[in-house]
C-alpha cells in the first residue's frame, strides 16, 4: 500500500485544493493531509482555526464523495526552524512513500532529508489561491465559486467573512 | 449530529481504549480521538511518537471493523500551561458536544470552561493500563494480551519492545 | 464593586491614554491597567522595557492624582497564539466586568469568549498616538507636548531619545 | 525614595507573608510585591492562577490597611533558564534597591549580578508556609487559621479546596 | 591575557569579516567568534545552517594560517528577547574583556550592561556585505571575489547558490 | 579526513572525559566537542554555565597538550523534543563522521538516523563521573583528584564548590 503527504494551510481549501486531493488519490492508495500552521488563526494571513480547516476539508470530502477510509486529516504546528521541521513532521505523521508539493521550500527540504517528493498538476493556477479567495471576501467579489459550495456555507455559518474584515481593520490600525 | 471527544497518550492503545472508543460510539454520531503529548516520544513514559501511535489507533479501528467515516483521529501537542490548555484544544478541534474522560484534572479545566464532560466505564481498570502494558514489555510479561493484535504486530515491527529496553537503561544511567 | 480592564502598549504613555483612564474611571469603581508586549524592548516599535512602562504609568497617574486604591499596574506577555489570547490574560488578571478597547482583533477575540467590551472616546485620536510621539523623538519636534510632564521627565532621565535614535540607526543598518 | 522587592509564588498567600511585607514596609518606602511562577495554576505545587494570587493579595492588604500607594503588585512568569532571570525581573519592574529573600539560589543569583539583597525574619518558619497549608487543606486540618481572613474567604469563594484535592487525585491516576 | 568577543551571522563569511578578525587579534590574544542567529537557515537571509557557517569560519581561519589556539568559535542561538540578550551571551561563552561591533543595537545593550566595546574600521564597508554576496548570488555576478578562496568553493560543493535561488523563489511565491 | 563527535554535558569536566577525548583522537582526525544542556546553569544536576564548561575543556587540553588545531569546542541547548534532536545536532556541527558515546538514547537516536555510533572504553566508570565529584563537593570529600588540576583550580577560582553547597540547600527548601 503506498500512502501520500500533501501539506496545506487551506486559509481556506478551495476548489484547488481539492483537485489536488483527487490528483494524489489517482496515485497512491490513501493521503495524509497536514493542515500545516496549526497554531494560527485571526491573522489577516491565517483567519481560520485549524479546527474551522479541518472542518472545511471534511466537509468538501463529503461532498465529493470521497472514500473517509482513505484519508488521514491531521493539524501541525510549525516547527521551530527549518532544519528540525522534516524531522518534526516524520514524527507527528504515519510513515508516508511520497510528498506532493509545488512549493520550492517545502519541497527542497523533503529533499535534502532524502524524501521522494511530486509535483501537482494546478490548471489556473492564479485564480484557485486562497490568497484571491480572501481578497475577494474583502473586496465583495464573488468569493464562493472558487470554494466547494459546503465549505462556502460552513464559512458563511461561522461569520468567516466579517472575521476577515475586521482583521484587515485591525491590521490597518496597528 | 452530536460529536464526543476522547483524548489520551495511547502509549501504547490497548484494549481498554478499544472499550472507550465503542462506549463513545453507542452514544455519539462521531468522535475526535486525539493522541495528546504529541511532541513527546523516546521517554520511558511516552516511547512512541505521534506518528506511530496514529499508526496504531488506525489499525485497532480497521481491526474492530469501525466505520472510518465516524472517525477523526489526531495529534496534540500539549499547551505550554494548563489554563490555556481547553483554548487550545478547541482551536485545534472541530467543533465536539461531549468529552468522554476519567482523568480528574482534565475533567476540572473542561468543566470550568463551561464544556460537558461524561465519565468512562473502564472494566478491570487495573490491568488495561498503557503503564502496566509498558511493565510487561520490560519484565517480559505478556503484554500482547492486553492490545489488539494488528497493534501488538505494528509494535513488533517497528522494533518497540527494544526500544523500550534501551530507554529503561538510558533512565537508570542518567 | 466593578473593575474596568484596559490594556495598552504605552510605548510611551501620552495624554490620550491618561484621557482614556479617566473615562474609564468615571465608568468602573476600579481599572487593571495592563502592560502589553511587555516581553519587548529596544525595538523601534517597543523602545522601553515593561518595567519603565509601568514606572510612566505610575508617575502620571501620581501626576494626576488618581487614587492608587482604584488602580493595578501589571506587565503581561504576549500569548503565543490569538486563539489562547483571552484565557491566558483571564489566568493573569483579576476577576473583571468590562474591557475598554477600540482595538478591532482585541475587541473581537474578547467579544468571541463571551465579554463585554466598549469603545473608547479618544479625542484628536490622530495626533495622541505613540507612534507619533515616537517619530517627534526622531525628528526633534515637540514629542513633550504629547505626554504628562512626569513622563516626559522621566524618559528623559534614562536617556529614552537617545535609545530610539540608536534603534532606528540599527533598523537601517540590518 | 528607597523601593524593595519581594518575590514569592504565594501558593496560597499567608499570614508568614503578610508578616514579611509588614517588615518590608518598616525598612522601605514602597514594595514591588511580584506573584512567581506566575503562568502556572492547577498543580498540586501551584493550585492558584496568578489572577487569583494578585486577588488574595490585594484582600490582605485592605484587610491589614497597608497604604496601596506604597505596593506595586505584580505576576511574573519564571525565566526560560537560571543564567538570564536577573536580567529577566529588571526588565518587568520599576527600580528597586534591596529584594528580601530568604531561597538561597534566589540570592544567589541576585548577589552575583550584584544587587542588594537582605534576609526576612520569619517567625514559626515550620508553621506558616505554603506547604503546610496545601497540606492541611487536603487533611481537612486547620489551614484558615494560618490565613488571613479576607483570603480564606476567597478562597472558599471560588472552590479552591475542591480544586486541591481533585489536583492530587490526578496526581496520583498519572 | 586580553580576550575579545566578535559576533555575526556570517550568511556568509566574507573578506570584511576576515579583516576584521585580524583586526581585532592585533587588538587583543585571543578571540571567541560567535555565529549568531545559530537557529536560522533556509531563509533568504538565513540561507545557510549554523554548522555550514563554523566551517566556513574554519576555513577562512586556515586558509589565512591564523593560529587555532587563538580561536574560539561557536554557534549561538538569538535570545527570546533584547533585554536578556547579554545575560544570554554571558553564560554561553567564556570570559572577555572587549566586544568588537558595529551594529548600534548590539553595542547600546552591551554598554548598558557595563560592557566595554570598540568599534570595527572596515574598508570599503558597502561592497563587503553579506547582503552584496546574496544578491550577487542571485544576479550571477561576481560573488566569489568577496570570499575566500576556501569558502567560495565550500559553498559550491554544498550547492549554496542553487539554494538561494530555491528560497527566493519560495519568497515570491508565497 | 574524518571528524569524530563527542557529546557531555561536563559537569564538571573530569578525567574520564579527558580519557574519552584522547581515546578519540587516537581514531579520528579532529573532533567536535558539544557541550550539552548549554541553556542550564545553576541548578543541582547542572551547577555551572555553558561558559564556565567551555571554559574547563579549553583548560584541560591545553594541560594535556593537545593541538587546538584538532578541536572545535561548541555549547549546544536542548532540543525540545528527542525526535528533532538529531536533526538539530546535525544543523549546529560541521560534518562529523562518527559519533561517540555510551548513552543509550543518544545511541538510538543517532542511530535511529543512520549515524555511526561508536562506544567510549571508560576505565573506572563508577569512579569518574561528574556525579561523583559534585557528591565529593558537597561532602568535603578529595574530589579534586577526579579532576584536571587547572579544571580544579579554575572551579576553586569562580567559587564553584560554595555555588554547589547553596544550590543543595535551595533543593532541600524548595
Amino acid at each position: 500500500m503506498t500512502t501520500g503527504l500533501y501539506i496545506g494551510r487551506f486559509q481556506p481549501f478551495h476548489l484547488g485544493h481539492l483537485e489536488a486531493v483527487n490528483h494524489i488519490l489517482s496515485h497512491v492508495d490513501d493521503v495524509v493531509i497536514v493542515v500545516g500552521s496549526a497554531q494560527h488563526s485571526h491573522t489577516t494571513e491565517n483567519p481560520f482555526t485549524a479546527g474551522e480547516r479541518i472542518t472545511m476539508v471534511r466537509l468538501a470530502m463529503r461532498e465529493a464523495n470521497i472514500d473517509p477510509g482513505r484519508l488521514l486529516i491531521m493539524p501541525l504546528p510549525d516547527a521551530e526552524f527549518h532544519k528540525v521541521w522534516v524531522a518534526h513532521i516524520l514524527s507527528q505523521t504515519p510513515e508516508f512513500h511520497v510528498a506532493f508539493t509545488n512549493e520550492p521550500l517545502t519541497g527542497r527540504l523533503l529533499k535534502e532529508a532524502g524524501l521522494r517528493v511530486e509535483k501537482l498538476p494546478f490548471h489556473h493556477r492564479e485564480t484557485y489561491t486562497a490568497t484571491e479567495v480572501r481578497h475577494r471576501m474583502l473586496t465583495k467579489g464573488n468569493w464562493e465559486e472558487l470554494l466547494p459550495g459546503s465549505v462556502s456555507k460552513y464559512i458563511k455559518s461561522i461569520g468567516g467573512v466579517e472575521r476577515i474584515i475586521d482583521l484587515s481593520l485591525s491590521d490597518k490600525a496597528s
